[in-house]
């Protein structure tokens, strides 16, 4: 983070009926013998490789829409895991986002799978091998345990939902509770507990040399003691940030809803308030679209919006 | 369900290191050529393929766990598709349990995965063909309804969370409000809610010719007016059902944590106060692990435990 000065994370959202002009390339293949899962997946993933190689120096991180992948199918996952890799040597984390949640044995089995994989009677499987991965917490703490386990054993980080970007996030985070404050603020307590297990200040002596735990370009450690529990905060209701802050002063901030969904960089400086290793701020359709607004090639329009944010953020952190 | 006399759901959730006797032939390959995850991949999809034949009499539908089969990536994705087949060619409905919940155009990326999949300028995209879906409502209303709207279209149904069958239950869904009830209550009003947008009593006047929306053999409709909008409540705390079942009059609930995680079937009779057809009893590790208990071929007790259940069930809600 401090090498890229950015806390800019490019969301991978990819519509295949709104891709970069040269994605639909495949569209009009003579070719009736490729079923349309493989052309609309070739595209997808020519699509999201443009993306990251216009942008990645803007940015410190991508996060994959596991859902729009899925839709594919088996061709899906191969793309996921081409894109992890990609992004990986183009120096950025990978931020799987499919806010997951299970109990115990299955929300081992999703972690394996978004993680580092799983030893099996028949070898090793490969897991897609992301740094931090989104997950919902509305079934409890022994849901959450099984992915922060994983997670802290490679060094990785999890991001719980507390307060998400949606308007109908008001439904049910946002009900007031009889004992005082609202769910939201009680998922954020969970989120602390569950970061101050790993035996606070400091990830240093547990995660080993990841790119989490430590180190000039880490998310925590070198902040002085961020958790690698981590929340998701919508970046649509600023009102919220500086009390979530207050509840979870160790916690690294997912910041959905930036652009599209009305969210305003401006807006987020409590997330930043431990250092600036605190917030990431992710962006899909304000950079994939740029150039539908700014004009130009996408490419360059989508690293001009990329780098706008960058900058706005490195400042209002500072 | 008339038709087969049941209500017993059979819960695919396999353990590569707990697969039936001849489902570990894969692991003594010669043929290093193949890799791990796809003679994992084989092994798992051998030994449901024979869980899904020993049972599928005395079942109704079969529950697909995503988690089990995420782990194995593009493998996974595969042997899903193959699975909801086979358990269709065998009369069996398919449930897609993912616990998904994510902002409108992500939910209905996943809607689209886990249903019939979707029109791309590459010509349309398969889906997953599930008759009925789990759902996590964390993010409210909109998030939700998304689902329901690509249910509705097609005949199929949504399960929403509204109380688990997790000890960490307690933990968020648990909580007392300010307003009164638990946090799991209004989420049962949620359901209730977004059934009740369809225009009961009936769906059978939008619903077509699906499994779900009416004719003998249908979940709903026959019963006099069962919502497409389900709701998932552990059999784990059988003190919370008939309170469910008093705010959720025409839901279908979907009962996990029968056998490994402690509940009873007899424990289970408000769940059926509408009709037979509203309660499914989901049972995964009982059924497939039947033969650790009872000794025997693991198929011939894999089936007589089914049987076990169903008849207990189907005697119960009479």
């Amino acid at each position: 983070m401090a090498e890229r000065e950015s806390q800019i994370v490019l969301g991978l959202d990819p519509d295949p009926a709104a891709l970069w002009p040269g994605g639909l390339e495949g569209r009009s293949s003579q070719d009736v013998e490729v079923p349309p899962v493989q052309r609309a997946g070739v595209a997808i993933l020519r699509h999201c490789l443009a993306l990251i190689d216009a942008v990645a120096p803007a940015c410190v991180a991508v996060k994959l829409q596991l859902a729009r992948f899925e839709v594919l199918g088996a061709t899906g996952q191969t793309i996921l895991s081409a894109l992890a890799a990609h992004a990986r040597e183009a120096g950025l984390l990978v931020i799987a986002d499919g806010k997951r949640g299970d109990i115990d044995v299955t929300a081992q089995a999703y972690a394996d799978s978004l993680f580092g994989g799983r030893e099996t009677p028949f070898g090793p499987v490969p897991g897609l091998g992301a740094d931090m991965i989104t997950v919902n917490p509305l079934m409890g703490r022994d849901s959450i345990e099984p992915f922060v386990a994983a997670a802290r054993a490679i060094g990785a980080g999890v991001l719980v939902l507390v307060r998400t970007s949606n308007p109908g996030a008001a439904d049910v985070e946002d009900l007031e509770l009889a004992g005082g404050g609202r769910v939201w603020e009680r998922l954020a307590g969970l989120v602390e507990d569950l970061g101050e297990d790993l035996g606070r200040p400091g990830l240093g002596g547990t995660g080993g040399e990841s790119a989490l735990s430590g180190g000039e370009g880490g998310l925590s450690g070198g902040e002085g003691g961020l958790s690698d529990v981590g929340a998701v905060v919508g970046a649509t209701a600023p009102e919220h940030l500086l009390r979530a802050r207050e509840l979870m002063p160790s916690a690294v901030f997912l910041l959905p809803g930036v652009g599209a969904q009305g969210g305003r960089v401006e807006d987020l400086s409590p997330a930043f308030a431990p250092g600036r290793a605190a917030g990431l701020i992710t962006a899909s359709r304000s950079i994939a679209g740029a150039h539908l607004v700014a004009g130009g090639e996408p490419a360059v329009a989508a690293r001009a919006e990329a780098e706008r944010l960058r900058e706005l953020a490195w400042g209002l952190s500072g």
